[in-house]
């Protein structure tokens, strides 16, 4: 079988149950996203969803206590923007629908659904939808209906509004989204051509208009005959939150089509990927890069939902999947991205110091675990609150963001004040103990990573990223003097942090020669795993939270995350941690295993590396989790991306060179790949003999490959 | 001023805040409580609470995980007996009420109540309430009204129904109890005698039945003539939970009366206890011992209250203060009671047993942190199931029952097996861990009595008392070796246990020299008490978990209680634990400052011993905690008997011999206390130069008085 790499089609996946295709084929613009559902039989699991609109609700606890998170957000899902009817002459509806073939064409962005659409009568037509999504005016949507007769020929009335639809069912699972019940509707300015709808959400008081608009008529007659298509076109509108829509300048659908090609043929040239020797893994990553850009809020005001646009699940919260799994993609591809999601959480600096201050903290801020508005609303602190580590994710993403494009003055502007208010948060959050006749800085009670470990003291990840994060504040404050005045900066303070930074404790143990998870990590026993029935995973669908918690057993990648980071091992303790870990970790979460590949393939662990890879790069493909349908895991998405770049291309920076390793997989004749690097956009081509770069743009630079550092010409 | 040491009156208190009252002068048997509410103006707060009466509620979850508890048990506020309407002759209702005095008498359980009533036409007479309830039959209830003239003579009508009364408002604390809304009454047999209510919880579906009944007239006119008391006498029928009343043998007023009175005569006789030198102490104390009898079910289906039957206070559930604070008292005064309150452990077995595999574990029982029907019910679980500790405080209760009645038919028929389940959950909860070199049996992330402190490895108190428990259990199955083969005992499995209870690892630290509250409690650094405001205490209410948990700082006595059970420490080592953990317990726990008391009592600490006590014997007369309106601290009224027997009495079994040292405070001019021992009943007096042993019933015994063993004669 061969794959189009920038084609993916129902052909091309092994699952045709109808949620998990409209997640599939979902198509987004980092402002809204619009789920693929049937356009003439609304699902459930229908509907659009824009970035950052949501609905409120009061969370109850069992039993609450202070400084819990007050309030849900719930993404909301608004009127799907393809429904439509199609009746014959006598009003009978074509209501029963088939799904005959699908495609998503990643080189211009366009959705092909089509179907047959049959009547009461047993008559039917072929609908063939064609939707595509303006990129650059994010609020445009272009659809173009094209119907066929197959065994229904006369007198055909399409019907084409915006309808509020089904809440969907309630449900326990934590990892999907409650339903709103608060939404009010309202329709204004409707006329033969167009129609706008208001939407507002009751609790959070935020409004949204949602506009359809077709040359001829929302309500028109045609006649069908056979050899003959229909073409009926709609442009949809969905404004930005809190503002009114327009419709001034509207394009056709062609505009649209040649607007969306535009973005992704510069899209493609600046992200190119490519994997020669496997067509069916070099599709992957191309849909993986794709879908993850369609997710991206780019305002600035807006992140990345857990589920991307692409479903609801999590309740469009942003969660740190961002910083370390989404974001090193944008930072070497497309930087202005990655600056817009820094900014975002510079847009929420101030509700984080009002957050550190809930939790007891005198100074600094403290980013919620998941949110949309920057308010907590994890309503489980010992997998939310808990994992004060999502303070020092968003300095390193800033860090890596500088390194790779060397902006200074957005640093200054932006990036500094978010390093130093995290800094000043572990500062004053942690604490000093003697630690084996030492004096040390440790953190209590915090959660890591992994999930399946909560509440434990000095979790290795959290404190090695606590120490850089302070370390970073101190070279922040050392490269800009005037802005670390201005932010309150002393003399003092910043020797502190310098000194904290330095007596941070880093747990390890002596005997085994790992980097230890926490104080009490390899105290426990190992997880049952003999004795656990295969249905009994996700464990935490199946086990007590105190029960998880009292054995050795990770949900994903934690002290082994911070190795991928920092790759300050030597590689008998990289392989000895690999090997501890890997045993004890069941990669319930679909964070872990990009990291698994990732450093396998940095350690030479061939078989492994790729087994991962394939996992990783198809979660979503292949449903391995079995929740495609709720949306896209989009964090895996990126850590796909990931784990080819950063760990079959061994690339990071260091020492400030960028620095390349080739670990390409056996079973890859090629891997090509193209990214950002301080203004260059360059070229990397590995092979099992060779590792190439070439400027394509910009100056020449050193850089350091395969051990070697050599000047790159341009 | 002087007490009378028997009879509480309102003159005794500080406060007059009505709730408050209705607490403290509220009279109970055990099997149903009266608050002493406005009559004729019932307020939100009155009402009749059933021991064991609860609806059912869906237990909402922010974020629900595997295993939670699933419902709300809630105690159900019933109509108020003691509720009145008396008008004047043109049906001017006397709706305005005073309180003008209010006493409670100990001897005989009389409640008298005066108050001032007066109508909107500015005219008044005096009602004075007289409740007593039935101790033996206690479904019963006398009252007795009489009405007075103070400036109103003439036509009197008096109006006396069932009602069902409001149902106050929603709240945040979680001490206090949720609000109740589907209840369903029903009346039944009405005449103009007597009539019958009917209430039915919908959810949980139990039904109780309450009737009234006078002699006359419900509805009754009088003419009141100055000089001259109107009587009107009301008999009141609570049921037994699900079955009807009836109303046979209906007893008179005075009749009740008489059966209070024998009753409370025949209890004062068994747990005299005086304290001479300090009336109001010695009223005191006889208020605590008084309200605790009152409070406690006696039918081995029901328990005890956290609020008695005193306020809805924690909903009117079950907890670890059962056998921690209340029970020592019965087992020494008055054993059958503690024999009813095991078996209603007994009851709940089976529920027990399916609780801990729902936590995981294979084999063994595990008893709900708080519940009526023992099905847990506690929504946090981080300060509920994970107090696992509560097996083995029933089986140390059971212990304490055994050591004080050695009534082998009940431990082999019932108490064994609540041992052996318990002590097998700790076998199978636990793990060998390597500590220090060697393999010690460790617990992980529990949570000790302390609440401050939560989801920590090893604690002190948890593996102390689980090393207890299955050691009894290695006893108890050797001395019933029958029925340990019944139980499924195999020789293995005895000398697991043994084996087990001798590696429980218990933590020390070498360089303080105490024993150490858990794994890492000596880590964390101590919280910032300097710096606290005074208003807020608790910190449960003014600071999130995770600020709470990562300090050093205590509830309550954690370490300190296995101290006190177990007494097991030298002078030096006491007196340093006591001085270290004294530094860091906020005492925001009523369970706190008696343990503190009787410990200071045992090692000298004369004035630290006699201050708690003040704050102990008084919690809720001063209204210590500002909450004795939602109920009595009846876990704290058994408390403060722990304090003077155990303390200052220095009376506990050691090695099967009773041993009695004498700790009386210099404060105090004598001590006498009476007590059941071995079928013996026993009166001690202590003097600050002598302590006296009388046998006042039963044959002569061995006793350790002031280290010397002493033949007691009878």
């Amino acid at each position: 079988m061969t794959n189009n790499a920038k084609i993916i089609s129902i052909n091309d996946l092994k699952s045709n149950d109808p949620s998990y295709l409209e997640t599939i084929f979902s198509i987004a613009n980092g402002h809204l996203g619009v789920r693929a559902s049937n356009p003439v039989n609304i699902s459930d699991t229908a509907g659009t969803i824009v970035n950052g609109f949501f609905e409120i609700s009061e969370i109850v606890y069992g039993e609450k206590a202070f400084g819990y998170a007050k309030n849900n957000q719930t993404i909301v899902k608004l009127p799907d923007l393809r429904q439509i009817k199609i009746c014959d002459g006598q009003q009978n509806v074509f209501h029963r629908s088939e799904l005959k073939a699908e495609s998503l064409d990643m080189n211009n962005g366009v959705l092909v659904s089509t179907y047959k659409l049959t009547n009461d009568l047993g008559k039917s037509v072929e609908l063939t939808v064609k939707s595509a999504l303006q990129q650059a005016n994010n609020q445009v949507i272009g659809l173009r209906y094209e119907i066929k007769p197959i065994d229904y020929t006369g007198r055909i009335k399409i019907v084409k509004h915006l309808k509020a639809i089904s809440d969907g069912e309630e449900t326990d699972d934590p990892r999907k989204s409650r339903t709103v019940h608060t939404l009010t509707y309202e329709k204004h300015d409707v006329n033969s051509k167009s129609e706008i709808v208001k939407i507002t959400t009751q609790i959070s008081k935020m409004y949204l208009e949602m506009a359809i608009y077709t040359p001829a008529a929302l309500e028109q007659k045609f006649e069908l005959t056979d050899g003959k298509t229909i073409n009926f076109d709609v442009i949809g509108l969905v404004g930005e939150i809190n503002e009114p829509v327009e419709f001034t300048d509207m394009p056709t659908f062609e505009e649209v089509i040649k607007g969306s090609s535009e973005f992704w043929e510069e899209f493609w040239k600046n992200s190119e990927i490519k994997i020669t020797g496997d067509d069916s893994l070099n599709q992957a990553i191309h849909y993986n890069l794709f879908q993850l850009t369609s997710s991206t809020g780019r305002d600035g005001k807006t992140n990345i939902p857990a589920k991307g646009l692409s479903g609801t699940g999590y309740e469009g919260h942003y969660f740190w999947d961002t910083e370390m799994y989404m974001s090193p993609f944008f930072a070497y591809t497309n930087p202005q991205i990655a600056q817009k999601l820094i900014k975002y959480r510079y847009s929420i600096l101030e509700a984080s110091k009002k957050r550190a201050r809930e939790l007891g903290v005198a100074k600094g801020a403290l980013f919620a675990w998941r949110t949309i508005n920057g308010q907590e609303a994890s309503a489980y602190y010992p997998a939310g609150t808990a994992q004060y580590h999502i303070d020092a994710d968003i300095a390193y993403a800033i860090d890596r963001y500088y390194k790779v494009t060397d902006d200074k003055q957005f640093l200054e502007n932006y990036g500094f004040e978010i390093v130093l208010e995290t800094a000043r948060f572990w500062k004053n959050f942690g604490s000093f103990s003697e630690i084996h006749g030492k004096r040390k800085f440790c953190f209590f009670d915090v959660t890591g990573p992994d999930e399946y470990t909560a509440i434990v003291n000095n979790n290795y990840y959290t404190n090695r990223m606590a120490k850089f994060n302070m370390g970073f504040a101190v070279d922040l404050i050392d490269e800009f003097p005037e802005k670390a005045r201005e932010l309150g900066v002393t003399d003092q303070e910043r020797n502190e942090l310098a000194n904290i930074s330095e007596s941070v404790y880093l747990p390890y143990d002596q005997i085994k020669g790992i980097n230890q998870q926490d104080d009490s990590a390899f105290e426990k026993p190992i997880w049952p795993f003999d004795t656990t029935p295969k249905d009994n995973y996700p464990l935490l669908l199946h086990y007590h939270p105190l029960m998880i918690y009292r054995y050795q057993v990770n949900k994903q990648a934690d002290t082994l995350l911070a190795d991928f980071l920092f790759d300050d091992l030597s590689k008998e303790q990289y392989l000895r941690e690999y090997d501890y870990y890997e045993k004890i970790t069941t990669h319930d979460s679909s964070l872990s295993r990009s990291i698994f590949s990732a450093i396998a393939a940095r350690i030479d662990l061939k078989t492994k590396a790729y087994d991962y890879f394939m996992d990783t790069v198809k979660t979503d493909l292949v449903d391995l989790q079995k929740n495609t349908a709720d949306g896209l895991h989009v964090a895996n998405l990126g850590g796909s991306w990931l784990t080819v770049v950063n760990g079959f291309g061994g690339l990071q920076v260091k020492d400030g060179l960028l620095t390349i390793d080739n670990h390409l997989p056996d079973e890859w004749k090629k891997l090509t790949l193209r990214l950002q690097y301080l203004g260059r956009l360059l070229q990397i081509t590995y092979t099992n003999k060779t590792t190439q770069i070439e400027v394509l743009t910009g100056a020449s630079i050193k850089i350091r490959v395969d051990g070697t550092v050599k000047m790159i010409q341009a």
